[in-house]
């Protein structure tokens, strides 16, 4: 396992630092793509624009209920002097739009049908009264185009709908349907594998002997790793022994786009990790040790162009780590921004103490106080506990540059679970 | 197709009466509940508070690496004046803790291992120097129960460590892999019928007849039925025809808890479906047209005990009336509130006019102006437009006691995508 601290590094990276040295050690990325049917294209990401090969609506129809009209036969009319019409006929919804509109005449028409060819206008049921014989009698007038969706007025052809990096919604879906796209091209999300290491892991569903306890980090990331849409790779527990670690991450090189490693990456006797990464090849650790809290004991390592995170053993200190680093590291191999996650205002309960220089991650508990919501920090240590964030409702940054903050100051929390 | 605006109703309903009665009519609902795999968990609602049945950890741990000792024996030990303890051994992680600490000496540990019995605390290893053959000089004293992760202070056993409700996030998954659950009780979703109603509509992967347009309004709904965690089941479209809808809706209450149904859903001569759900069963129809725009053509039916959701045929109305209606529908079949979406403020570009008594959805495109945020409203009209959706980052809701919102008014934007 690691301290916590960060005790025992030389420097310690800030964050922004560490993400660039890694993403340029890793290069350029270009996300393998894959075709899927736009029915299980939901929450994907495009990878390129979709332009329209279709107007939609591919006719112009009828957006009220009423009848198709030539504007101009309409001008002038009443409820005291109705312009007189011949209903010479009706047009359904479905159906061709072969129907000639004549001046004089009015065809009876619904909402989505399309127009009779020459009618301008839907003159709408309200604004018309039934006539002597086949006629009706026109109280308003209406203006060219009135009541008329045009062709084209939703999408035009060869416009585009949806442009490369779209994380496709339940609307683009539909937009895609509407304009008769069966498949769409996207990015083949990143397959991660995650490795555990400890001579003291359990698997789950193994009885505890003396000594062990269950390993709760590969249950954590693959679950993040899932939430983000990308595809986790569970590869087990490795003990604590060089050799096994190496295999473990030799097979996850092989069969993955990243591996995460946690516990044993930091600089004690037993921190195997660091080792075996520097060894399976260049450049190896490229970053070992950053300035979060909790999360120090964190490295980042490329390996056969691929990208190591090597996740500290507490559960808290992982999450955070995922968060300020595997994130960014995944979203861009994603080639996609995320949606942030839900954030609400606070005031803090309590003083909370931070050092300058490091990203201090404060887990809260949020409650209701007249109309404001109040903060109250979880120990800032503990970060071993994984109940510190289980019992959390949110998270509460404390940036570098700040020291601490202060009773009664105003925050954001990104929420980890609906509050009251 | 629907009449937007409402027209022809008797009355609209405000959105929350209208809710109020349909639960009332739908009674208490008791969600089915299953048993799952922990790991399979992640996103699914706990049916039942989680009791731990063990201590977290289930031992007393060293927190740090240096030496387990009796704090007592490190009294008085200082830099010029170190106090002689002798190594008598060793203990690593994962090795049962049958050790026994012995006053006077000191045991080399790791973090994570189990504290020797008798001692109680661990010298930091910063604190101890190799003193004369195998002793060690301890430089500060510790006090009892220094550097010791207690057995138990991460989860109590017994105590209740997830309430029922819970939609379970990967710390969560963690929690539980930690205390040893392989399985949970969880809801089972609702199966949720999606049908689409109208003649003009094709199915995607056909050939668009002249007349008809693809259906956009099943792609969306199934979409954000399985945003939600719940299991649609698309039973395509049928024709503007009472017998071929009935049949739908049979199948659909037979097969799945809740039926949506769009398109024909408003007062007009193809507006069938109203008629159909209430021949199906008492007591039909509870809701017919509410204070929503778009949206306001919205039925809400129960029939067989089960919820039927009479969604307006534009694709923008129809998801107006999911977010309104569904969703809390689902989410309290669902047992669980969920987060909330990601939400920004932001200020109104121009004057968006509402009426009274209506609540009304505003689609705004956001863009950064300084250190502010600018909405600037995409046209209320022009729900039958879905692009108008697609265009937007988020919905602005100007609700019913509320008439418009004036230029430069501050709002609160729920984001659609992520912004700049």
């Amino acid at each position: 396992m690691s301290d916590v601290r960060g005790r025992g590094f030389r420097e310690l990276l800030r964050v922004e630092t560490a993400l660039q040295r890694f993403f340029q050690a890793l290069g350029t990325f270009t996300p393998p793509t894959e075709r899927v049917e736009t029915m299980d294209a939901l929450g994907r990401v495009l990878a390129a624009d979709v332009r329209s090969e279709m107007d939609l609506p591919p006719f112009d129809r009828a957006a009220m209920d009423g009848y198709a009209v030539i504007a101009e036969n309409t001008f002038g009319g009443s409820p005291t002097n109705p312009v007189l019409l011949e209903i010479t006929g009706k047009v359904g919804i479905g159906e061709p739009a072969t129907i000639e509109g004549v001046p004089g005449t009015a065809i009876a028409i619904v909402t989505g049908a399309p127009m009779p060819t020459k009618a301008d206008a839907v003159l709408m049921l309200e604004y018309a009264r039934p006539g002597p014989r086949s006629t009706l009698e026109v109280v308003r007038a209406v203006s060219p185009g009135e009541n008329i969706s045009r062709r084209g007025e939703d999408v035009q052809r060869d416009s585009v709908v949806l442009r490369k990096g779209t994380v496709l919604r339940p609307h683009d879906i539909g937009v895609l349907a509407g304009i008769g796209r069966t498949h769409v091209d996207v990015i083949r999300p990143p397959i991660v594998s995650v490795i555990s290491t400890g001579d003291e892991l359990a698997v789950h569903g193994e009885h505890l002997k003396p000594g062990q306890i269950y390993d709760m980090n590969r249950p954590v990331v693959i679950g993040l790793i899932r939430e983000m849409g990308c595809v986790p790779l569970n590869l087990g527990v490795a003990a604590d022994d060089e050799r096994t670690i190496a295999l473990k991450v030799e097979e996850a090189l092989e069969r993955s786009d990243v591996v995460l490693i946690s516990a044993g990456t930091s600089v004690g006797e037993k921190d195997l990790v660091p080792t075996v990464v520097n060894r399976a090849g260049a450049p190896g650790l490229v970053v070992h040790g950053v300035a979060i809290r909790p999360g120090a004991p964190t490295g980042l390592a490329v390996v056969k162009q691929k990208p190591i995170v090597l996740l500290p053993g507490f559960p808290v200190s992982a999450i955070v780590a995922f968060e300020a680093f595997v994130r960014p590291l995944l979203t861009r191999m994603l080639g996609a921004r995320p949606l942030p996650p839900p954030r609400m205002k606070a005031k803090m309960l309590r003083r909370v103490p931070s050092h300058g220089g490091l990203r201090t991650y404060v887990r809260v508990k949020l409650s209701r106080l007249g109309d404001e919501y109040v903060a109250e920090p979880i120990r800032a240590s503990g970060a071993s506990m994984i109940s510190t964030i289980v019992r959390a409702d949110g998270i509460v940054i404390i940036p570098e540059e700040k020291e601490g903050i202060e009773e009664g100051e105003t925050v954001e929390v990104s929420l980890l679970r609906p509050v009251e």
